[in-house]
């Protein structure tokens, strides 16, 4: 039996999402490719899952480049000998800060959307145009309660990932009866992860146990959704910690 | 160790998802309570349970009279010698048709409120009480698109349901961070069960396969809302077919 | 020319919205029936637009009680002589109170939906009933931020406010294309009137200049909705006083 | 007395809701700014309405371009002997245009996002940092149902409007409470003007009479948000053709 092959685009630190993602999958029997911009930090990722006996492969990616979305996509499709073409897509890009509206530069503004929408876009028409063809896959979009509502100093991220929310659900809509099953997951609350810990180190302590989102446990959760059956699909779910208000 | 204890309200037919739930969670392990207003008909899926070597009991239980819903917590968290009080809790009670609204009756307008909203209230209420004391559990709404939005002859289905909604979202805001995972389930389409197969009986065919809404598959959905970890819990999720339009 | 004749429903207090709406469409040359259940409280209404010149007449109503909407619908389709049918209708009683959840009884959370739903929809069918064979007219609920999103200690209020929503779309949806605007308005906010200085007297000082919602400023956007033309009507529109947080 | 000095933005065809918006604005007393990027149709805008004996004035502003929403802003706050700087300010750029996902170019979607969404924060930007200080002032942002949710088609389009949105409510949420009134129009339907009539000609007489959205009646609900007072400000409304499905 042949090994299918899942991409997660926006893999960073070790304890980071989009490195839990990858560890899922490839638990689960996954080929996994790991996409990011940053060479050390994947081949990390990539490297950790190969010494656990699991299967993986850094893709140097930067999403916002087309080519580099459109190569990454060719390696996906043609994942090379006993393995299955991708039938499991994450884009998983982002980033956020809170910024003074009026102090926001056109560049900053530009430099949200490109990371957080266009490279969504990118992967998403990729995806599309490989797996409908299939008639199958899925397709998840990490999304953001920004995608929802906009809030002071968040504009710029608000602005990014209701855009991307719009696209994941144009795409649901168009290709969902076509077979292909896409999602968008609304993270609502703090990562547990490298990059809240570094910035914000007082996070953690402050909201307690089980306070911020454990990656792991989303990772559970986009592995569900790519369980699914297609007669009962989700299009839309949200994941926080307990103790988040919102 | 001892069995834990699950209750469903809202049982009817044994190809329903109601019945699909009770399966599901009791082939998990639960000991289950099939609450509904049919003797025969939750005696039968009980029956059923109990066939297969499960655990079940038929708690007759009209989800509009409080004593009746008073009755059956009462009986899930004392459900007897080697078994635990409850701790996931699914109000799946409901009805729907369409209505012509000027012709709608007063009684036709308040039945499907009490039905669909005032018993989720009573089944809430009682699951608030008995659960967040314990500080741990899990209470599922079985919802519906009509939550989010009125159409023309739906006017009394959609009240009922969007109140429905708001009930679990108070709760979810509520009683999340002292423990209780309240969690609405957006269902849109026909349910492959024998209410749709009875009413319209062309519906089935006229989809295709996987066309209208697996039970099962459904059972699955509500069954990773209750092992989600409390470091990401879902408050809603949708569930369509793939073919669906929304 | 004939008069055309307004419908209030749910008129309390001289200082209250629902009086301010009466006084607002008596000005703009309306005779409005002034409807609510405190016989003493739409008296002083109505004879304070009389000793202003205007036109008005208390009609004892409790929009609760299905003889008592058609009996005003009666009055307000054959409002005497010299006076049109009434063309505009609005739809203003409620109530609202933080109530603990697990204390709450089913009745209180039946009267919150009797008074907030309920009663809407007896009055949105008598409205249909009545205008939409005319071909024309206007009918506004009066909801709330509620109706969007459910809060601790207001499930209740939200519930039935939710319901009263989707009331308002689906008759917005059947009967404008055949002629009867029906909005809906998300009053966000306290309401600078009675029931909140005597309750709450602290909240106007705390709020600020113009921190509460204006009666007087609300009705011009009711006004507002009556008098758009059916090429760009509106559904639905939030009001809330500058300073409210949202 | 000083004149008033308002700024549209996206202003095109005599027979378009930009002109629309200036010549009502112009009617209510305004010295207009008419902005947009083609000269002869922004001249000849500000041409027919001086020769109304209206006060205008043609700048030619790419929205899109930086030094050119400043420039603008700079002539509206500085609008000469006689004139107030300017107190309301609409962004109503855009396109449209269904297109397929797959075939869709990156230049194409950076193209909508570009003119839908990125000159939407230029515009905002420069609007809150002239606006502010002074604490007062109106913001209409010109949305569209696309920014509320994603359909085949119009990925594209409905990301730039969704962003869009976003930009409108984190300013609101940020410049309300500071005295600047920022609204967002949900414009649903075909604009009765001369773009529509031009590329589908048949449109108009396939909705039949007031099937088209009325570019003077989407200016009366523009001039309301102005005029409403503060103590019940509007964030977000929509408009549509009385027909309009929704």
């Amino acid at each position: 039996m042949a090994t299918p092959t899942a991409v997660v685009v926006g893999v960073g630190a070790e304890r980071g999402l989009g490195a839990a993602l990858c560890r899922h999958f490839a638990r689960e029997g996954y080929h996994v490719l790991v996409a990011g911009r940053t060479a050390e930090k994947i081949e990390a990722v990539a490297r950790g899952l190969k010494d656990l006996g699991l299967s993986a492969k850094a893709v140097l990616t930067d999403a916002t480049v087309e080519a580099d979305v459109v190569r990454l996509f060719d390696e996906a499709m043609s994942p090379g000998f006993g393995r299955d073409p991708s039938d499991l897509v994450v884009f998983n890009a982002g980033n956020n800060r809170q910024l003074d509206f009026r102090e926001l530069s056109a560049e900053q503004f530009e430099d949200f959307w490109r990371v957080g929408c266009f490279a969504g876009f990118l992967v998403g028409r990729e995806a599309a145009r490989r797996l409908v063809p299939l008639g199958r896959g899925t397709l998840i979009f990490t999304g953001a309660s920004a995608s929802l509502r906009g809030k002071p100093g968040y504009a710029q991220f608000a602005a990014a990932k209701a855009g991307l929310r719009m696209i994941s659900q144009s795409m649901a809509r168009e290709y969902g009866p076509l077979g292909l099953h896409v999602a968008h997951v609304v993270v609502d609350g703090g990562i547990d992860g490298e990059r809240l810990l570094k910035n914000r180190p007082e996070a953690k302590a402050a909201r307690g146990e089980d306070g911020l989102l454990g990656i792991e446990a989303i990772a559970e959760s986009y592995w569900h959704l790519h369980k699914q059956r297609r007669s009962a699909w989700t299009q839309e779910l949200d994941l926080r910690p307990f103790k988040e208000s919102f």
